[in-house]
């Protein structure tokens, strides 16, 4: 049993957070427990509240380590374009991620939300670098014809957007294509 | 009191459907209550309960009822462009209403959510309408590049996509200008 091993807090924290990826990717939001995490590292629920209060403060945990993670994948992926397109490849291999993302980032829209102050530093953090990156690319106007900040607006709204049709009937929407369109129409027109 | 008259149950239910969209405009998502609601068209909470079992089911109502009436409005606004336009006037209006969409919707996508088969039809005849409009104006390929569908995937993306960036910081998003650039660019490319 892994929670036979003394750990620090902070590798409990990691280990808590790497079980919770996999578990918010298998079952989604609702599927997902502090009891079916602690359950996955071999701990009482108890002893994931030590570490996370809430589920919702384990999956703004989960997402953190993941933006830290795509960053530096995606950076390795060369330009924006391609970048985009990893993201693209991640949501369709783990779907319960986007899912989980999708209803707690829309949720904290509401007044006093607790994830609030997260998700609104979060999205701008997303624009800012998407836009800086854009700038060093492409100079003062995208392919598109857009400036680098119009167009990071742009860009991750398509990735929302398209994410929320998709989670709803991925039958009838390919992600994959129509981020693909947006890459196209915005960063790669001739 | 509106609760002294008589009303036939439709007469009763579109008065809550008017009563809750003026409700759910001014306070929200959260700061809607069947209470709230009840109280305004001055019945009971109980009253209320007799039409619409749910916050969700009235919010529901609503949605539909607001659907029929933007359908209405935004065709005689003329072409796809001047109705995504006309769709932004009121969502700048009345930010509580697309707040609530915001959550309702991407709570929808988690399993077995009661909503999840009125989003999945919605998005659909939202998607088929638009692609309908666009190849009546413009044939099989939008001025941007692409066919109607997949422009239509796109530009319902990008409203739902710049609404959540929007609604979480109104001061560093401006949804008039982000969904303008959208529409220039898919539709009045030169």
């Amino acid at each position: 049993m892994a929670g036979g091993r003394r750990l620090s807090a902070e590798q409990r924290r990691a280990e808590l957070v790497r079980a919770a990826t996999a578990v918010f990717a298998e079952r989604g939001y609702r599927g997902t427990s502090l009891a079916a995490v602690a359950e996955r590292v071999g701990i009482t629920a108890q002893g994931v509240l030590h570490h996370f209060r809430t589920k919702d403060a384990l999956l703004l945990a989960v997402l953190e380590e993941r933006e830290r993670d795509l960053g530096g994948a995606a950076a390795a992926a060369g330009g924006t374009a391609d970048r985009l397109r990893y993201v693209v490849t991640r949501m369709l291999a783990e779907p319960g991620i986007p899912q989980s993302l999708c209803v707690l980032s829309a949720d904290s829209v509401t007044e006093g939300h607790p994830a609030q102050g997260f998700f609104r530093a979060r999205y701008e953090r997303l624009r800012t670098r998407l836009a800086d990156g854009l700038r060093a690319e492409f100079g003062d106007t995208v392919p598109g014809g857009l400036g680098p900040e119009a167009a990071a607006v742009l860009l991750v709204a398509v990735l929302d957007g398209v994410r929320l049709q998709w989670l709803l009937d991925p039958t009838a929407v390919d992600l994959a294509a129509a981020v693909d369109d947006a890459v196209r129409l915005l960063l790669e027109r001739g």
